[in-house]
C-alpha cells in the first residue's frame, strides 16, 4: 500500500472537493453550495491562498484530505500549526494512514519552528479522540471554545 | 472620558508589551522573556506580520490591546476572525472599553466578508464570559479544543 501526500492544485482539486462533502456528512454539517466552491478554490489555489490543503492518497486514489492554516501563540510569541480539518474516508481508515497525515503535520510544524499544534474534535467523534490521546495531544479542558456567527 | 484603538507600531510596541505582561499575570502564564519579546515584534510590526495588533487608549493613556489573525471554516468557505487576546486594565473595566473593542472587531470581521468570530476563554474568568454571553456568542459546547505541545 503506497501512501502519498500531494497539495491541492488545478488538477486534483475536484478529488479534494468530493472528499470536503464526504466530511459534512459524516459530521453531519451541510456540505459547501457551488459558491463555497468556487470560494474554497480560490482561498487555497490562488496565489494568496487563506489555507493549505493536502490530499492523501492510497496508490494513486484520493482518500483523504487535511486543510492547514497557521495561528499563533502571545505568550510563545511562536506560530501555531492549526488544522481545520483531518479527514479519511471510511473503507481506509484503521491502516495507519492517519498516522501517515499527522506525521506529516509534525514535520511542517517543526520545520516551521511553531510551539503548538492545535485543533478541535466533535465530543462523539471517539476514533478521532482515541487517535490523539494515543498521540499524546492534550485536552484542554480549562478553556471554553466560543463563536459569534456574523 | 476618549477611547481610541490605534494600531501596534515602533512607537507604541512598548506600551503594548507592558498590558500582554499585565494579561500574563491575570492568566496566571509566564510572561514574554526578552527573545519572546523580540518575536513578538517582528511578528506583530514587520512588514510581514503574523497577527495584527491593537491598543486602546483612555485620554491617550494605553490602557488594553487586542491580538487578532486571520482564521478559516472549511464548511463556509469563509474567513474567521479569530482572537488570540483582548484585554483592559483592571482599573479600566466596567466602563464599556471591551465593548468598544469589541465593536472593532466585529466591524473589522463585516469588512473582511469573515462568516464568523472565535475565541477561547479560561473557563474562571466568569466577567469575561459574561461579558460574551451578553454579546450573544455562543459556547461550543460539543467541540473539545486539543494541542500538542512541540
Amino acid at each position: 500500500m503506497k501512501i502519498t501526500i500531494k497539495k491541492v492544485d488545478k488538477t486534483n482539486f475536484p478529488s479534494f472537493i468530493a472528499l470536503v462533502k464526504e466530511l459534512a456528512k459524516y459530521e453531519k454539517l451541510a456540505p459547501p453550495d457551488n459558491a463555497a466552491v468556487k470560494r474554497l478554490k480560490k482561498d487555497s489555489i490562488s496565489s494568496r491562498p487563506k489555507i493549505e490543503s493536502y490530499l492523501a492518497y492510497v496508490n494513486e486514489k484520493p482518500i483523504g484530505y487535511m486543510i492547514l492554516l497557521m495561528t499563533y501563540s502571545s505568550f510563545l510569541a511562536k506560530s501555531t500549526l492549526y488544522i481545520e480539518d483531518i479527514f479519511i474516508l471510511k473503507e481506509y481508515r484503521q491502516k495507519r494512514i492517519g498516522q501517515k497525515m499527522f506525521d506529516f503535520i509534525k514535520k511542517l510544524a517543526k520545520q516551521r519552528k511553531c510551539g503548538r499544534i492545535e485543533w478541535t474534535v466533535l465530543k462523539w467523534n471517539k476514533p478521532a479522540i482515541k487517535f490523539y490521546n494515543k498521540n499524546k495531544a492534550e485536552l484542554m479542558k480549562e478553556w471554553l471554545f466560543y463563536r459569534l456567527t456574523i
